[in-house]
């Protein structure tokens, strides 16, 4: 087996597509289909409204269900948890700071870090309200759609059957780039678990030190925060020494406050 | 007007999308909503089995009829009439002696027939059989969509999907192309002077915290810690945000050990 038999395997790996809190029996059918028909093998889909199996997902998938299966979850972090790099599919814009990515530009980027081994995920959002800004803000980089401003209302399905479609029209040509010498190969970023963990060790330590004011403003600073993090692709060892950090100032500057006392205690005796 | 506006006005001309005998009120409906998303204004309705205007259309249109209003036609000639090149999108590979092209091939050469005055039809065919042998030898060339030959059946509305996205994922790119200057209008990263700032405030609250242990990594581990700062490329915003993070961090907790001895020593008293 040659090198490039090799790449060329590692490129037709596909990345999972994750329908989050979809509504539609039909639509996650019409999604197992487009799965199916652009060869992917990764389907997951996070808290269906109507439960699954569907009967409705079985009849709009036209068989699709037989060829591929999809993997339920009842909670986004669990679907997450082995992916490395996420994209969040949006239609429109949202104020945030995160990157934006055209979808040949974010599926090229997604590729690359494929080829380093990473698992990559795409998220697209239910119908009508689409993704929330808290899984837009844990996300690595959004994906926009090229959606006329006059009528920005797209189908879930074709969400996922233009990012399916693109996937795979770009396969030829990254067959190219992945025979480039591997010199960005760095290390792989933090799973979204490891990397949840951290955020939320960070929020609890802010929430003891009374950083949140008013709470109410809670999920918005923290959404900022999760933004700016993200943005570094932080490794497993990174993520792992953050939480020390945290863990250093959370607790030390307590322990010198109580070095402290007893020290003017002791001094007082 | 310079060129560069009125290139992009020639570009903007969307093509004539045509469903030959399509089936279900439904697939018209998708497909009148995708025209609508990606901006096409003419839909052509060559024969609908269920006749016109159609309720599950008008369903599954989602308001799009408001947007784009379909021609019917009664025979394909009839629709064709205005038309300079024709396509034939099919899944299937069929015996002909007949020009295939990739989506992307296809559309960018019928964008340069656009940009020359001609009118472009695509044709789309009917579920299940999809477009009729004599049709597709009539036509000036094939259009293939990258389907995978183990699942093959894709419904009719997305591939007016990935038609229609393909047409403007060119375009979009060549409006960026004239936006240049404006397209990574992103925030600007802190300066390095507030970067430096905030990583020499985080090193000062660590050592009190007698994080660095033993001293003599406090260059390594700050340059570790530096490098997975640096690549978020963090706005002075972030940089202000996480300053009050660490102060939160640091402060919070030493005042609850305070408040904690305050309330023991008062309990005391």
């Amino acid at each position: 087996m040659n090198r490039k038999v090799m790449s060329a395997e590692a490129e037709s790996k596909t990345p999972a597509l994750i329908l989050v809190n979809p509504q539609l029996g039909e639509n996650i059918g019409a999604a197992a289909r487009i799965a199916a028909n652009f060869g992917f093998s990764d389907l997951r889909i996070v808290n269906p409204r109507d439960g699954w199996p569907n009967p409705a997902a079985e009849a709009m998938a036209a068989g699709a269900l037989e060829v591929i299966t999809p993997q339920v979850y009842a909670r986004l972090e669990d679907a997450l948890k082995d992916i490395h790099t996420v994209y969040a599919t949006t239609a429109r814009p949202r104020d945030m700071e995160k990157i934006v990515y055209g979808a040949d530009e974010a599926i090229a980027l997604a590729k690359a870090k494929q080829s380093q081994g990473q698992t990559i995920g795409i998220l697209f959002g239910a119908e009508k309200a689409g993704l929330h800004n808290d899984v837009i803000a844990g996300a690595d980089a959004i994906i926009t759609l090229p959606i006329s401003p006059k009528f920005s209302s797209l189908n879930l399905a074709q969400a996922v059957a233009v990012i399916a479609y693109e996937w795979v029209r770009g396969e030829a040509q990254n067959q190219k780039e992945a025979q480039k010498p591997f010199e960005e190969a760095r290390e792989l970023p933090a799973t979204k678990q490891d990397f949840e963990g951290m955020m939320g060790h960070l929020q609890a330590e802010l929430e003891e030190a009374g950083y949140f004011y008013p709470p109410e403003k809670t999920d918005l600073m923290m959404r900022n925060l999760k933004a700016a993090f993200a943005r570094g692709e932080w490794t497993t060892q990174e993520v792992q020494t953050f939480r020390g950090v945290i863990k250093a100032l959370a607790k030390g500057r307590g322990e010198k406050w109580r070095a402290g006392r007893l020290l003017a205690d002791r001094n007082q005796e």
